[in-house]
């Protein structure tokens, strides 16, 4: 397949991200501002005295984490370069912000940067006298190894996490209740991916990886990481249905069961495509007897603009359907 | 450049419409049902004794107009193939299903196949007893010239024009004042469009147009359609600029004005990107002294998965400031 030339609408590869968090704000000033010395989002309406939530991580992921700050979600984003976990000490920065007395829970996605400098952060942030607890999301079936690597990569259950563990935060729960629940809300999560082409940097002229037209890259990562292995490419019910199966093996789902479903966009798949995806995941689980209690179907966890798509199965209870029904108000989700 | 092949997550391209509406009423059962026989989504939480607000046009727009379906926008959407307006008894079908006693506003994109079957609609809805009143969205500045034409497109203002609108009707504004705000609405609204990259249809191997890499297509239409012409590949701030000039010069904007400014992605184009521009634009009314009362940068108004964007400005008062912060209850604006 011959190489196409990507272009962006950008002004320079080293300042995107600044740029786009000046445009975020400035387009959702009654959400979030902007900390421009640590390029931290902060919810517009401050809380009190409620358990503080951080999460944070490279860009190229948008909108989250910064579309999911404000009332009933996050307190703070904190936003690294392209693809680069921030610093422990903008993360440091976002902690201290994120207390309003009762504690901060940090949201980490699972890579051996974000995990490093959130721990000094927290270290760090200890040194001052808060309280630091963390919640490490680790979805991504696909790098589901028995090795003594880092273990199971974070997607895109961090969108039904932060939302879960926002809610319960936002009425008043305490630092140790919900770390416990948002831990459980990761052990009943998983995910999968697949793609058709690979995103490209802002300022790149190539994509990270290119396909054969016959090819799928399946298990792929939220950074361009290579999949597992390539299928064949086919219609998208029979590709789905190659995502949901192992989902609900691992998460070893039975009749009766029920799940929050996020259909996830990885930034070059239309809203046609999500939703034709959708329909399937909702026939698939339905044929299986697991009622899909919620869904989102829409471009949340991106990866740049790699054509691909993921999804995400949560196994819930009644009680993580009424946090997930919780009121909401951010760029991204408002309920 | 050569020529890359596009692929798309879809089951067969003949039934994309009818799975991707299916899979959407699953995945937002709380704000819409979907009627199968015509392609109509509606709103769940019926209204009744409102004047109703019917949308509709071709897809390959996503969300536009499906994801704008609930309480404080419209009450009906009229889904054709894609690109395709829908037939004339889709949308007497949406139009009867809009109605509940106050009479029906057909809220339609200036093209001659939407115009003509709303219009047919509308008389065959009349020869049923509904009062039937049209608002047409002409807000594309690139097709605005002085021949006997079709005269400007109808593109990414209709988002604004039913936000307002829906927050009038569901004030209980009666039809004659829904009618006459929502056509100075229109009145006070230009978009222009640029593209790096057209879209593919679904099933389609090939965008529409390809550039070489030093252009940008400009004053781009939202179904492929070439624009004026083309200009040279520049930072965004620059493209920016570029569009917000004829905009505010054909709007007559002065300093003191207040807009409500829309930075569109047309499917391609990733959050990062909008957010730049969103700046640009922010800060370009700035140094005219016109006020961004309200703004919102996201892929709303689409073209498929072309690499492009938009900027709609219209000029505003308190009073449509008002109506914008009414209430909304949709699957894409929820506040």
């Amino acid at each position: 397949m011959p190489s196409i030339i990507r272009r962006q609408f950008i002004n320079d590869s080293h300042s995107v991200i600044d740029e786009a968090l000046e445009g975020f704000s400035l387009t959702n000033p009654q959400y979030v501002s902007w900390d421009s010395e640590n390029n931290l989002i902060f919810r517009q309406n401050r809380a009190s005295g409620k358990v503080g939530l951080v999460s944070g991580g490279g860009s190229g992921h948008e909108p989250l984490h910064a579309g999911f700050v404000g009332t009933g979600m996050l307190d703070v984003a904190v936003c690294g370069a392209v693809f680069a976990s921030p610093t422990a000490g903008q993360v440091h920065a976002g902690t201290t912000l994120a207390d309003s007395g009762a504690g901060v829970v940090q949201i980490v996605k699972n890579y051996t940067g974000d995990v490093l400098n959130f721990q000094i952060a927290a270290s760090l942030a200890e040194d001052d006298g808060l309280k630091v607890e963390d919640i490490l999301v680790n979805d991504d079936l696909a790098s589901d190894t028995d090795d003594d690597g880092p273990g199971r990569r974070g997607t895109a259950a961090v969108v039904t996490v932060e939302k879960l563990v926002g809610a319960l935060a936002e009425r008043g729960a305490p630092l140790n209740v919900v770390t416990k629940v948002g831990r459980e809300i990761v052990d009943r999560s998983r995910s999968l991916a697949i793609a058709l082409d690979a995103g490209a940097h802002p300022g790149d002229a190539h994509a990270a990886f290119e396909l054969e037209g016959h090819e799928v890259e399946f298990g792929v990562g939220i950074h361009g990481e290579r999949g597992t292995g390539r299928i064949e490419f086919a219609k998208v019910d029979e590709l789905v249905e190659q995502i949901v199966t192992p989902l609900a093996n691992s998460l070893e789902l039975v009749r009766g069961d029920a799940v929050i479903a996020l259909v996830n966009g990885l930034g070059g798949a239309y809203p046609i495509e999500l939703s034709i995806a959708a329909r399937q995941v909702h026939r698939l689980l339905g044929a299986r007897g697991v009622t899909v209690a919620r869904s989102l179907a829409g471009s949340y966890v991106t990866s740049l603009d790699m054509h691909g798509l993921s999804v995400t199965l949560t196994v819930v209870s009644d009680e993580h359907i009424e946090l997930w029904d919780e009121p909401v108000l951010t760029p991204t989700f408002t309920w």
